[in-house]
């Protein structure tokens, strides 16, 4: 049989992950959830592939062009999800039982079709937290609380909160007398003037407005840098013909008032700028990066979208939520050392020393295995000092080293592969002994 | 904006989990990936389509049809993964320098286009764990040992493991004189035998052989029943000239024998009609039920594929393995009453019955959750006694009620939603009364 090379490698894009990479994202994961269900967000499943017309509502053109397409064998066309919010909608707008707020948490791939490089990948994880049903500002506050117990959670300290709400933006461009039906353009290109600059950006306006000033003023603007209270003050008083305008500065405003008692007021910046690429966002949105790494951006972002499940539903229901960004959270860890206490390898090689003592070998692995302790057990036959090879290369901690002679007595000799002590031990000791290394 | 119907449904033979259902899959997921770890098991992650070669080789007709097929933007085939061995494969070949033996798991969706019913879905969880790199029957004896402790850790107590040999089937025909190059489809007729009938079999067997006596004699053969020991004695004097079946004999055999030291002897039933559906295997295979619900079919299959990494990479590698099925054993679990202990619902609401009170609400539940207390708080602003209707719809346990009067000594209400019972509490106290609420 003839293969073809790329055959061997995961699909472009993709990767697969070892064991201690795995490890890795698994202790992120369920860390994760760990503070998700502390703060009683519940988990919904939905499918790996959605309806392609799900997946295009308010997502943005950018984003409907990444989406993994496939009809199935009927003719029906299917995208694999590209986030997790569409299916959420598509939930909520078919379970009206569901009592509200209902807050739910989902962790898994998401699928998009970028131009592969060491940041993106076209199978990436996401954990969301959303709440749906509350139109208060407290609810914003809140999945942005879940978002940085998760990452304190995990190791980070000091963080960096951007906040902004689309409407302020929506307002500011009426107010310099921008095209409002070029808003989703206007706001995605000065949503770039961090990565692009102010000529970037004036560039990227030209296409919507020929009349420059008015361009350069929105920048103006938007490039307010003072306290997160002064920037609202200032935002208030241009704005004051702008209701809408006004109720978004409202709802930042009381974001800061709720982030005092959740804790994590001294990280929030309000920054004008601020927009987020998806077209469903209707109030606050925000981004989260971790402090001393700013640089490699948020590893957070979300947002308020109370309009996308009325449209599928009929009955108008706020909604807002939160993405943590596992791939780059991962990475980040990595850089700052995150994982070097995290213990990896197995607790316990079981050597039998010959084929007769190769039963209560077995025995003695199960009895371990259901005391909860990670045994590994040789398959293989090997002599002594191989096994002990192997145990020093997968990192096991102890080696239980079963003898014929031991055996007379009930016992086995336990092996320290740290130290490299032996002592005797009864077998029936051995679930005591060896417990401590147990992982949970 | 006009939408169709349809997309408010999950895809034709997908589902949505509601949390209640999701709470119970994670508790089994939970369970098996304990089980898998303490066996020493390492998790392996790979993508969630592999390219459409890789797919197809040594899986069987039936299944490649049932391969969710697309291309991506570059005109590359890929399929989503409707198991996990090809995957496995995929790494073990192109990692050479992974430490052997390599035991590692997987649990994931994989996707099949099947005729969707109520036992049948077109997304369905596989909870897989391999041994690669031992050829000895211990590597058998062992994976099927996790998946009996697996099934035991989730509540079920008495199983059926149907052992055979692909090797004893193929000698079997030989034997009888049938077409060895149309041993596949024979091994597959004869496998219908328990649901199809003797004659369904005949009927299936008579495209392959005009004679049907030799395919009499081979249901005959096969049907054989007694004891395991037996059986295997019996099968090995047949093929006394065919020395691939002795070696599938004496393979059960050995199974047989480290099955006693591993616990399960008492289960195993050698069933010369086994083969499991997947071209790819080349001795031992196996397949678990529940005793009691031997009529649902099997929650567990597996066997050895020595031949397919070989295939791939040059360098032959034995491999066996078992995979768990998830959507029937939560059914199962179901039916049995196994979730009526599991846990639901939310431990605490923290209920502020004013506005002025809230920031400390925010804080009281924030403490409460940076303790582990699965906890939510009201977010509505709304009326006691609606939050606990809320509380009660919810399954919540215990409600923080927080009063102004009572705040005056730092104290807060303590209301049990199983008794009704309300008791005055210090704020600083409460981690401490709430935790052992906590989940885990």
């Amino acid at each position: 049989m003839h293969f073809m090379f790329d055959m061997f490698q995961p699909p472009r894009g993709t990767r697969d992950f070892l064991p201690e990479e795995m490890l890795k994202r698994n202790w992120v994961l369920d860390r994760i959830r760990d503070v998700f269900e502390a703060y009683a967000f519940e988990p919904l499943g939905t499918p790996a592939f959605e309806s392609w017309e799900l997946l295009k509502v308010k997502s943005g053109d950018d984003i409907v062009n990444q989406i993994y397409y496939f009809k199935d064998k009927s003719d029906r066309e299917l995208g694999l999800r590209f986030e997790w919010t569409a299916s959420l909608a598509r939930v909520v707008s078919s379970h009206r039982e569901l009592q509200m707020p209902f807050k739910r948490y989902a962790i898994g791939p998401v699928w998009r079709y970028e131009n592969p490089s060491e940041a993106h990948y076209r199978e990436f994880w996401q954990a969301d937290a959303d709440i749906v049903g509350v139109s208060d500002p407290i609810a914003d506050a809140e999945v942005l609380a879940v978002a940085v117990d998760c990452l304190k959670k995990l190791g980070f300290e000091g963080f960096v909160i951007k906040l902004n709400d689309r409407r302020i933006l929506e307002a500011f461009i009426e107010l310099v007398g921008m095209p409002k039906e070029n808003a989703l353009e206007i706001i995605r290109a000065v949503d770039k003037l961090s990565k692009i600059g102010k000529d970037g950006v004036m560039k990227e306006l030209s296409k919507y407005v020929q009349d420059k000033d008015s361009a350069l003023k929105l920048l103006d603007l938007v490039s307010l840098k003072s306290s997160a209270e002064d920037i609202l003050k200032h935002a208030s008083n241009y704005l004051k013909k702008k209701p809408e305008g006004i109720k978004g500065c409202a709802a930042l405003k009381s974001i800061l008032d709720y982030s005092k008692p959740f804790g994590y007021y001294d990280y929030i910046v309000i920054d004008l700028t601020l927009a987020r690429g998806l077209d469903y966002y209707t109030g606050p949105v925000y981004e989260v990066s971790a402090k001393g790494y700013e640089n490699y951006g948020s590893i957070v972002g979300g947002g308020r979208y109370d309009e996308i499940i009325g449209l599928f539903g009929g009955e108008p229901t706020p909604a807002t939520g939160i993405a943590l960004g596992i791939e780059r959270i991962i990475s980040l860890l990595e850089k700052k050392g995150g994982f070097e206490d995290l213990k990896l390898g197995v607790d316990v090689l079981v050597s039998p020393v010959s084929e007769s003592v190769k039963p209560i070998a077995i025995e003695i692995a199960q009895s371990l295995r259901r005391s909860g302790i990670p045994t590994t057990l040789d398959l293989l036959g090997r002599g002594l000092s191989k096994q002990l090879d192997f145990a020093d290369k997968k990192g096991v901690r102890k080696v239980v080293i079963v003898g014929e002679k031991e055996l007379k007595n009930r016992c086995v000799t336990l092996r320290d592969m740290t130290t490299g002590d032996q002592q005797e031990a009864k077998i029936e000791e051995l679930p005591r002994l060896l417990a401590p290394l147990s992982r949970r």
